[in-house]
């Protein structure tokens, strides 16, 4: 069923500049083959798209929505003002914010019975790995490939660690 | 016409707990004799009233609206994107914020095309003075009492001047 | 199946006087019905603890974390590196924050490869009611639970906005 | 009237490089068609011009005020002092500024009874914005031209949205 | 001639209230005996007053002024423009500030050709002295006092140490 | 030979009313029966008596120093500059300091050649361990206690885990 | 007798990679015709020089020092311990700072008794013109070339003014 | 016995890329002829390695343990509890980090009972240094290295300064 075609990850952002930030996340969707959507919705230029949007989500079939924005970010917030569902925010350092600080203050502090759920500045890429972890909260196939992809990390970080002791870290460090 | 019955300015808060702060606006109103009007809209709560707010305000009469907000304050940049009036945030260091930086950054940083005019922490006098000098941008009168208002600012230091003067500032000071 | 005694969300902090704060993330459990555990795991404390409870999280049942810590918090991130389940961080303003920014620099800024669904500072309560919406995410009588929820927050303010109608703002401000 | 030649906002700098940023709010008059005038005012450097500027604003014409500063920046704080104009104070990141955080703090923090209205570091488009928005708070004409304005920025995000749907995000992000 | 009754030293601040920290500076005065005066002058509510006194300061014999402000902390960097003299600074950490960052930055961060002699948050007794180090520059006989006062500073620190010493540090902790 | 009166540890601070805080890196140096002493060394009040405590404190005996500070906190700083032993750094909160921003930057960040071992604001006790530790890098026994230690503070987060379990969370809390 | 040989100003500094800053000082030096001199002292890596040059300052003739300084910047403030001379404090922004956080905090945050007179980040200038400032506030001929050269200042300002007004500011912006 | 094959020092990180920062640390150590080993550790994508990294430290024969991480930077603090050795924290400022201000915070602010020696962002030499300087604690021809060290970088400014005398501070600093 998660292989269908109707989304079940929206990922939103208010300008289409901000896929350069926010293309990591479809691109973990990708690699779990979780059916997505990927569009722009402005909280301030389009605010009633921004309702539309939050409002049928979830009869639309998403199951949860990733939002990046960046400087006074309200997207994330207000998309998890209208919706069950839960919303995962990506402060994003676009060129209007003061070094990521008022993005990510706009995304985390929310008042208490609307949260969202922050991920590292700029990192979309987790912002994906937290849906896929979120949707396979239910779903043991979607969990079990989370786990291959932790190990594959760990293996990574084996094969780092054989360099250095190998080649030498000045030599691992020359080639940076 | 500006002591008519149809509200000039709007001013709106989150949740009645910021009226200890806000009520420092509608006393300027008063003081000016401004027909205004004050309520609660919660831009993460009641996200449909926010939209009706925002929609509806200039139709309404009103000409400027305040908006105050703590936390990942975005009420004054929401209501904003709803109208073409001018919006006058004020960061409130609520029992939710991060020494207030979180309000002031969610307020101010706003993108190209949606400005809110932001005043300092918790200074909702000052918001209420900004709306009063928006309304007399095109009312002599208003702009007069404006001038009036700062003169008596102005003898009020006179009077501390004198004070320092005459009593000595240890006494002043002792006195504090 | 929600309501069978496995406890489905872990809420984990590294000494009880972080009840104080995370308390209210075991409320929203109760609220809303979730079998869940509450118990004490430091991570600077009892490494291997955290080891053990992060490994074996999943076959134990569980499907989300809630991990609250302050000052240089490791716990939420720790958790994360070791399930392939959702972890929710709260950082905590503990005595030993400086303002809470360590807190929420060090659960919030993790890696590629590891997310932690940050909240907003001390506030356990958001950070209850996002475990609802994953755990909602494949559960359609959760999540209209969670859409209740919500509509109960609309209606608190309908209240505010009533009675500050009715009342007056002074009165309303008055009695705060 | 709002054509005439008598400029009804003035846009004022310290120095002749803030320009640079300051030059988007001429071109904001500029396209609402507002007489306007841009000219340096040093409050640091010609104090006694700062003086006569603020005092004779009012006399001359202008209506609103818009003043972009650096560092400590107190040409907006001091100009808001002289005049009962509203004025707009633009934080400039200059060379001199410390990430901005100097220009924002002095302009923003200003005491009760002077109120500066703040925009976005860097951002004297919505300060040109908010200085149209506040005349168009008596003139019916210029709130439906910001009206338009703002349906335009509506429209721009349309084609993003279109742009996005058709051509596929990896497109348009490869693009940028 | 130091001993005369025409002041050396203006000290100024914005409010009366400001005189619960700047009133350490006049101490200093007083103990060094410096003629000087303390008086109230706001860059904001008596902009005229301020141009007076900078302009005047010089004629009026004054060879050092010492100024203390609070949140968008002008008045140091304005009486700073206006006259050749020295102009120390005291951010004030007043019940307006940001944890004083916002007087900090904005005594701090002047523009070049206006300096302000800076000193650290509330410590108006270190202004105090930092006048005294001024007018000592060309005065062997205050310079010596200078000296003298430091070595008192020093002597202070020894009877710690010997106290210290033979009470041992858990008594003089438990009498703190 | 590290129970002989002749003292190892060195802690030192500017001024008595530190030992509200730095007593306790004395109480662990008890705990683990290491020699040392306490004394006042103030950077900037008694520069000559820095210089001597920091020269001499090789050939004394001391093998490590523990220096706490707070506001402009140069004393670990200076002291690392005049010995070859390693010196611990403990920022104070004092009440000059900005929220101890200032205390930790000016210990922490410390140039090439001069290294301070900064631990967290406040937390002499952790200055305290670190000596013990450093000490028991060449000390097997002093290392096995370090290892007990650890193990003690495990056992009470045990005696927490415990008491959670058996109590219930809620009543905990209450008791907190 | 400020132009005879012996110096009367001191700027000093750690490093000769300082000198990129600090340079700006001597320039101003030159300007004024002030008999001064530069040289390397570090407080971290020559401390013995560092208590020698402060403790002789006042007998070679020095009447103002000026140092300058990055990182944890303790030049200043131990320099302002040695002497009864008034110390001018320089926050460099070396590539070891943190945004000049760290420089301007550990030189300006000094305790009662010791104080520096603090400039802005990189503000070299500033620092000279201070220095002269306070050798003019004994000297009518120095006060009197300070005066010229702000006005100097105001004149080129003036310049701006008459340039923007005949060119047109995007004239002259496209010519930054 | 120092020169012999065993490893004393153990310098972890949690990336090859960390190499660009923590190889200075490694170089300290081939300066100084201690034996020490370089690898990588990942708290977050090898949290069982990280747990045998630090619970056989001591047994293989380390003393101290350098330990580099940028972001949400637990390495330090996890190997910290997790070994009686002394560990020393070096804040990275990678790309993922926030000015370096989460690295610093997360490895700085650690609790009671588990201390990390925190050295400035990004200086590995130090953090090497510090190594030593614990190593020398109890060595002392180790000690004695340290301070011919410490000569060496006090000649070296001996250097600077006869250079500015004799070439002039213009000509040293437009060759910089």
């Amino acid at each position: 069923m998660r292989n269908s075609s109707v989304p079940r990850v929206g990922i939103i952002m208010g300008s289409q500049s901000d896929l350069r930030v926010m293309g990591a996340a479809a691109e973990v969707m990708e690699r779990f083959e979780i059916p997505h959507e990927v569009t722009i919705v402005s909280a301030h230029r389009t605010p009633e798209r921004l309702v539309r949007y939050g409002r049928e989500a979830e009869s639309r079939g998403l199951r949860v929505i990733i939002a990046g924005a960046g400087g006074a970010a309200h997207l994330p917030g207000m998309i998890a003002s209208l919706t069950p569902l839960p919303v995962i925010g990506v402060p994003v350092k676009a060129s209007i914010s003061i070094d990521g600080w008022d993005s990510i203050l706009s995304i985390l502090q929310m008042p208490g019975g609307v949260p969202v759920a922050t991920v590292a500045l700029d990192n979309a890429q987790n912002a994906g790995l937290l849906a896929v972890q979120i949707l396979g909260a239910a779903d043991d196939e979607l969990r079990a490939k989370v786990a291959t992809y932790k190990r594959e990390l760990e293996e990574k970080v084996g094969g780092m660690v054989d360099r250095v002791a190998t080649e030498g870290w000045r030599q691992v460090r020359d080639q940076l």
